[in-house]
């Protein structure tokens, strides 16, 4: 994924057994890499752990050392297999006491809250609250991991308040063409040499086919520098041309 | 995710900046979840790389020794960024010569396959083929990891030829109890004592919102012996009806 320029990467840290045993459909991932992108930021890896401490401590460990930021996802409700905040502040060393702002909501909207409540308030020290714009409470950043919600719609609504803090990198452009009713396997050696001859650029090519007979390739250029991808279109272009390869359409910029 | 009984693992690679990207959507996890499922095998954790060499290495090499096997989607076709064959040949330790079985298919149907084209002939010595019966080259096993296609349909169609080939757990049953118009807070305590009570269990909790006024949860307990799912299913009930709590539904078997 080399896509030249400053590079500010991104993990995300799906927690959940749900996802893991099928029931559920993840779709903040897919969210999350497109948010991250207007921002210049690029999601560098993803994982789907499981509803267990030890192995929400290490992924977390490891992706908050590797990239610049990690997101998580999921676990922090009120109950006992929502155990997110407690796994982060022990991944970072420290407690998760009860932050006094979310305290002061839940007793708000509750009352005294009751002890499955009152998990929802556990923060690692030194965590900073992310507005929760949606429903319930706060998700939190602590240093560079910013622990978000698992309902979509919550995760979404969230993740206004993290993009504002990131540091930005220069946004990747990405174009497509498209090549209809041709095979990968006729347009590999063109696109190779493009992607050789740009190194800096990242050059996919993404199949697609629906039976009987449609069938072909997405091929996409991803990169900072918005004439370098515009040439390797050209040039792309040119040489399928060349080849005589039938069907290639260069998409509107934006889709895939 | 404790379920109880012989438990047999496995893990899912997902190798494709076009994930990472936003680009697209990712549905073979799910599939590949539900399928698992169906065989008695527990997807433990899941993993998406980009399309870069060392970073499928280390995956490979990680999930291949921690769990019975590992699946991994995407990378297989003949364009340069198809790199998977030849990185877990590296992750093994072996070449990844032409596949005399893949190189007759690829001259029946092309003639003399032109390079790109001979790259969907690279297996890791010792590999053997997964059918693909829908279209384009067969994916490979190489001890316990599995290397299918990541488009979505011919990745469930290979899936077929995986199957039969692992060595299967107790499949685990799941029961769902839906609570509507009482949010988890409330029911936090008895599902825990519900949990606690039965520590071979898994008891997750997944909300539910509509705006405006629609909300809930979904209580699973998930196990692999069925009379003491259905116990927890009984005393779950009872404990919530006991509390007063109204809207509780028990779903049909298989709905989630």
């Amino acid at each position: 994924m080399a896509v030249g320029g400053e590079r500010v990467t991104a993990a995300v840290l799906i927690i959940g057994d749900e996802i893991l045993s099928g029931r559920t459909q993840d779709v903040n991932l897919n969210a999350i890499a497109k948010y991250l992108a207007t921002y210049g930021v690029d999601l560098a890896e993803a994982r789907v752990v499981p509803d267990i401490e030890q192995e929400i401590v290490d992924a977390v460990n490891h992706l908050r050392a590797k990239y610049d930021y990690l997101i998580t996802t999921g676990g922090i409700g009120p109950t006992h297999d929502d155990i997110t905040a407690d796994s982060v502040a022990k991944a970072f060393g420290v407690t998760a006491p009860e932050h006094p702002e979310i305290m002061a909501m839940l007793r708000e909207r509750w009352g005294e809250p009751n002890a499955a409540r009152r998990r929802m308030a556990h923060v690692p020290e030194g965590g900073v609250l992310v507005k929760n714009p949606v429903q319930g409470p706060p998700g939190f950043q602590k240093e560079n991991v910013f622990v978000l919600a698992g309902v979509p719609a919550i995760m979404r609504g969230m993740l206004d308040d993290v993009g504002p803090r990131l540091r930005t990198g220069a946004v990747v452009i990405s174009k497509t063409v498209r090549v209809t009713g041709t095979g990968e396997g006729t347009i590999a050696a063109p696109l190779e040499a493009v992607a050789k001859a740009h190194p800096d650029l990242s050059i996919g090519s993404y199949p697609f086919f629906a039976p009987p007979d449609l069938y072909g390739a997405s091929l996409v250029i991803r990169g900072r520098d918005p004439v370098e991808v515009e040439a390797a279109v050209v040039e792309l272009m040119a040489t399928l041309a060349d080849l005589g390869v039938r069907g290639v359409e260069r998409l509107p910029d934006g889709a895939a």
